[in-house]
């Protein structure tokens, strides 16, 4: 039995990074980028009118001139004309090209224009600008050609896809999402489409781990072996060869039924570890497969699967995306109550969390009934790591909180 | 020109629910649940065992009785067999149904079994089990039959699919995901796929758009209008009686080829605002359609655009799921540094957030190069909201913080 720091560290050092694949730009929101992402041109790309108004020479209202007579009026998307007479004006809309001979735009809001008798219209600066540039925003003036935009590593929010689609990047490269095969085991475990008799239970955790393993960003597909050495044996293989990551639940006990660590390295998988020091998971079973796939078998218990799974394996499932794998320290939050827990054993606490009116993140301790109480889960957005060596929490500790619901 | 609140006001008055579908469980996640989902059995269904060990009747214990001989093995999934011999015991295992006659679990760790020379197998207890019901969990002790599992309204994330494939809840009711028209208009856009000319730039709002309504449930399609009044009245009328929302960007300021309030209009659209007392974003033009369509028409600079839409758009698109629409109130960040902003305007201050050792969520502003700067808005997390009302802020002060990264 290792503690769950150990633990920790063993399966973190399996994680290597996923091959890259090329997605349509549509294709790649959430995913994580695995190529860098270059300005095509100056950010922005010419000197850009942000008012609709009129463009002048700054040194024309430098001298005292107010009154200026209206050329023309240029659009955003037309190419720019340039200012014939430097004592006059071009009325520009936003978006625009700054025309060549203006160097300042004076807004709509601070003019007056009308219309003369011979025609033509002039504008009367009611707020004269205060200098060169203004209301215009300078070519290169964000970021030069050539500035890195996105570096590989990146999650591809809406912000970076907008910048993606700003430079032409009709593709991108990203990594390719884990592929993982969710195991349920156990003879108790019926379909979800089944009745099951008084002794039988639906398999509930397969569905929960194909949930949360498509919110880290993975493709799960499911599988189910009753607790049947021989037909362990025959479907383990196939399932380590063909994916990243076999993500098994059950099995993992002492019970006379717990055949999974023995078919795990009888199919050919080296053991990492087996049980740690913690409570809910004390049987989780960790292991490495030649051929790739890297095995977490949680127990079956559902508060310890889910615990298990968001504590080891869903930082593991982000890390493999990324350039070179990292992963993210757990947030600090405020235990709102006072906590014992006596055996020598990391506890995960489930918590639901809440901000503070000053802006704190409280962990407020949930009842659960022991690790099978699956509907425990729902009032929680996560658990505290309350470590082993410790057995008294007080109410006010800022201990680290993994979450399970964003926010 | 109205104020953020009761643009606010306004904006929500027109979320009503969107109807419901019925979807396999395994589409179900990210849902919004719209149906109440209760337990089909009692949670748990049996008494169930939580430890591998063996079951026996604590009365025997309490007499002082240590030793038991194990009349039989039972396994998980398997139908009880009741103990014969009271002083007897039943090896068993987690997840298996208590035996009638036994109502206490002692855990393998705490026993030694040894096999006698008559072949029967029995066990010493090395820590007695300290009452009745010890290692196991009632039956109904977490629900009874028919409680309430998950109300309608219910955010389905993995706890909540184990719920609902628990019960056999193979499909669910989950509000229709609303559709939406993502709409770009200037004439100075070009697609990603083109090379921009000296005065354009490539359309990356509507990526941006369609990414952010995924992100809040919502199906988005892609549109572009040019700044022509013909092909917005053309163009306009089978969006809006096709999409529940239209989003627009571009195209509300006070410019020459600012046709679209005016367009909306003409095809029918009742205007409810239009320009807001805010920055970014003061030309943000909202309405309806007879037919149904919301109409949020944002303005086109890249990061006005970007806070109207998680400002207004994306609470009310998250909304329309729930079975009667709330919103959610923004989080309490502290501020990380002073502000000072003049204009009797509500000020959006885009930010990057980080959590302080003592759990508190700082909110430091991050330098924006005006509206038009798309990649000011890649360090940032989201923005703090700063009232009309004042003008100074300070480092340490307590305000409400718009996030559009999770987290």
């Amino acid at each position: 039995m290792i503690s769950v720091e150990e633990a920790t560290r063993l399966v973190r050092a399996t994680a290597a990074p996923l091959p890259a694949e090329r997605v349509l730009l549509t294709e790649a929101p959430g995913r994580v980028l695995r190529e860098a992402v270059h300005a095509d041109r100056p950010f922005p790309p010419f000197d850009r009118v942000t008012m609709d108004g009129i463009a002048l020479r700054f040194a024309a209202v430098a001298t005292g001139q107010r009154q200026f007579i209206i050329e023309q009026t240029q659009f955003a998307g037309q190419p720019p004309t340039p200012l014939r007479d430097a004592t006059a004006a071009i009325e520009i809309m936003t978006g625009a090209v700054l025309p060549p001979g203006t160097d300042a735009v004076v807004r709509y809001e601070d003019l007056l224009i009308e219309q003369q008798p011979d025609g033509r219209r002039v504008a009367t600066l009611q707020v004269p600008p205060p200098a060169a540039g203004h209301n215009v925003h300078r070519r290169g003036s964000d970021h030069p050609a050539e500035a890195l935009l996105l570096p590989a590593g990146t999650v591809l929010g809406p912000a970076e896809i907008a910048v993606a689609a700003t430079v032409g990047a009709t593709t991108l490269s990203v990594a390719r999402r884990p592929r993982v095969a969710v195991v349920s085991t156990g003879d108790e475990l019926v379909d979800i489409s089944e009745v099951p008799a008084a002794h039988q239970i639906r398999r509930s955790n397969a569905y929960m781990l194909l949930a949360a393993v498509q919110q880290a960003g993975a493709a799960g597909s499911l599988f189910h072996f009753d607790d049947d050495p021989a037909a362990l044996a025959a479907g383990l293989p196939p399932l380590m060869r063909e994916y990243d990551v076999v993500l098994l639940s059950g099995g993992v006990s002492m019970g006379k039924a717990d055949y999974l660590p023995q078919a795990l390295r009888g199919a050919g998988a080296e053991q990492l570890f087996h049980q740690v020091q913690q409570r809910p998971g004390k049987p989780f079973w960790f292991g490495r497969h030649p051929a790739g796939a890297v095995v977490f078998a949680l127990p079956g218990n559902p508060v310890s699967t889910f615990i298990n799974y968001y504590r080891y394996a869903a930082p593991w499932l982000r890390a493999v995306q990324l350039p070179a794998p990292q992963f993210a320290a757990p947030e600090p939050a405020v235990l709102a109550a006072d906590v014992t827990f006596k055996p020598n054993l990391t506890h995960f606490l489930l918590v639901s969390l809440r901000r503070s009116p000053d802006g704190r993140l409280l962990a407020r301790p949930e009842r659960a009934h022991g690790s099978g109480d699956l509907a425990s889960l729902l009032p929680s957005d996560g658990f505290v790591e309350l470590p082993a060596e410790r057995q008294a929490f007080q109410a006010g500790e800022v201990l680290p909180v993994w979450r399970f619901r964003g926010q």
